[in-house]
């Protein structure tokens, strides 16, 4: 924890002065908020384990990891300050959106805490009541939170075990794209490259103009197209994945998984990156360069059939082709090999 | 990391020299290795989220993390190192453990890893084949690994969800013990406590006997007891919990849940602290202590009306009683209120 905020919380009450027990008593009252009149949670938090209805005899599951000074800061170099609102809402849209991709609705979660001793009590209430907003807020309406787990450790984490169903469809899997497909998008990209990019500038968070404001808060606050993974499933999407990792790097993915060449339309980006103009003129950035490689939408990169309508939310952004003899599968802009872009955790 | 260890790696490869999917390759063909003839797994790693099966309409699920330095030291002050076999077994053999106490067998796994860039690549290795030997050597034949997430921290985590089914049967909850019930104990009490105050201690780890050593190994890699649970079920037992705080602290739990007192019978917790003499004399400390407050055996704790015959793997250690007019639930041993015992993550 930064220096300056941890003076700030100083005299506020941390973990620290409550047993595990008392601090599941104040979260989980807040995370049951979460649970509508069409809960799947069928035996929640107070066991060892919960249960869950998987009504069509199976059960979509992903698992997703946030850690401070990884994949949020808790003061950025704008002067904004993460909150555990931030943080809990995050949490549950990386995780409905990996649903959401699969063509399934979110039934569950279940939500692993590591805690620094000196963490703020009330930033951990925050967290229950941002994964709660988020849940609801991006309209998962079937899911609550099933259980949990807390401990300590030298840095905030946060690990969320998501539930889903198919209603007894088929799941759209990443190898399924043809030739002859049309490629879609429906949510936003790039958007949270740009927050992102205001974050990390020296531009005063206060200062921020309102359509700037708006990356920020989708850099913190994700907002996934929830339901238009069971309407792509619905319409006969052939291949769908989420955007977690840029256009270009998720774009490889599904070229490599179907062995086929994604060809992306210039006007489309074009498009796409006009939107993200607001922050590109101001940090003098290229929006390109967002839209290609910026994951953190959570947009869905979905290909359909072209006898197929695309449901709503859904717009068309390129082509999928047969592999040349001598091609591999990759991605392709106005004819040529689309250069690397994207985000690694580990690689330098 | 400790400098030792550190600088005794530092011609190691570390995760820092590979890509997410480089890493991810070297992991997931040892995790296969868990997938037995009747995986339950529809569809596996590769996707956005896995597809398991529910055969009864319904999962069980729960998630649990293990954090260097709280959960496990990389190295102990006896000189023991802590490998990543041992810390995949135990992330395998907790989440087990949870399901088993449902009375459930597990199904799935999905595991989130936080690894600092300096990690071996050897390290991350051992822990997928740790986590598929502890899934086999426990016998959990239904359970694989279905998906993962890798990351980046300043200390290792290890997150596990599992999932598991019922059978068509109701779930063993804490609540369920009845005044007249026999109170009974599968697997061991104490044994994981002894092997931790070994590591503990300054009798180097390569002077211990063939006993010590046995409880340095239960403390690395439990050892659950995971058909109890399912046999507990079929046999009608009315409560049930994992021991994975203590036998004090968990009695409690089932106390309080159940709105009952929980007798211990002096003379099975007498038995129990006999097994315990080898490491208690070496280290002049109370068995007694470790048989209550130990809790990383994950033994299961279980209550059974008075006319059922305990399944193989149980013994009577005490029974349930009905709370007096000034009572409140809790547990007793020969008469009177036992005192707190066991762990808290966050407590002082």
């Amino acid at each position: 924890m930064p220096e300056d905020l941890r003076n700030r919380l100083d005299r506020q009450p941390t973990v620290a002065g409550l047993s595990e027990a008392e601090l599941l008593d104040r979260i989980f009252p807040r995370l049951r908020m979460a649970a509508g009149h069409t809960s799947s949670t069928l035996l929640g938090s107070g066991d060892d384990a919960a249960v869950v209805a998987a009504p069509d005899g199976r059960t979509v599951i992903s698992i997703d990891t946030q850690v401070q000074d990884q994949d949020f800061r808790l003061l950025w170099p704008n002067g904004y300050r993460t909150t555990g609102f931030d943080v809990g809402w995050k949490a549950a849209a990386q995780n409905l959106s990996d649903i959401n991709a699969m063509g399934a609705y979110a039934t569950s979660m279940v939500v692993s805490l590591t805690l620094p001793v000196d963490t703020p009590v009330s930033w951990v209430e925050d967290l229950a009541d941002g994964l709660t907003a988020g849940i609801r807020g991006l309209g998962a309406t079937h899911c609550s939170v099933a259980g949990g787990d807390l401990g300590r450790g030298r840095e905030i984490s946060v690990t969320v075990a998501v539930l889903g169903t198919l209603d007894g469809g088929r799941p759209v899997l990443r190898s399924g794209a043809r030739p002859g497909d049309i490629l879609a998008l429906a949510g936003t990209a790039g958007h949270a490259a740009a927050g992102l990019a205001l974050l990390e500038s020296d531009i005063a968070v206060d200062t921020l103009t309102p359509a700037e404001r708006a990356f920020v808060d989708l850099q913190c606050r994700p907002r996934p197209p929830l339901h238009a993974g069971p309407a792509a499933r619905a319409a006969g999407a052939t291949g769908m994945l989420d955007i977690s990792d840029g256009l270009l790097r998720d774009g490889k993915r599904l070229a490599a998984a179907s062995n086929v060449a994604v060809a992306l339309d210039p006007a489309a980006l074009a498009q796409l990156a006009v939107l993200l103009a607001p922050a590109s003129a101001r940090l003098g950035e290229d929006a390109a360069g967002w839209v290609l490689g910026g994951g953190e939408d959570h947009g869905l990169l979905a290909t359909f059939p072209g006898s197929v309508r695309l449901p709503p939310g859904f717009t068309a952004i390129g082509s999928i082709h047969a592999l040349g003899t001598d091609d591999g599968p990759g991605v392709l802009i106005a004819g040529r090999a689309a250069d690397n872009g994207g985000w690694d955790h580990f690689a330098h």
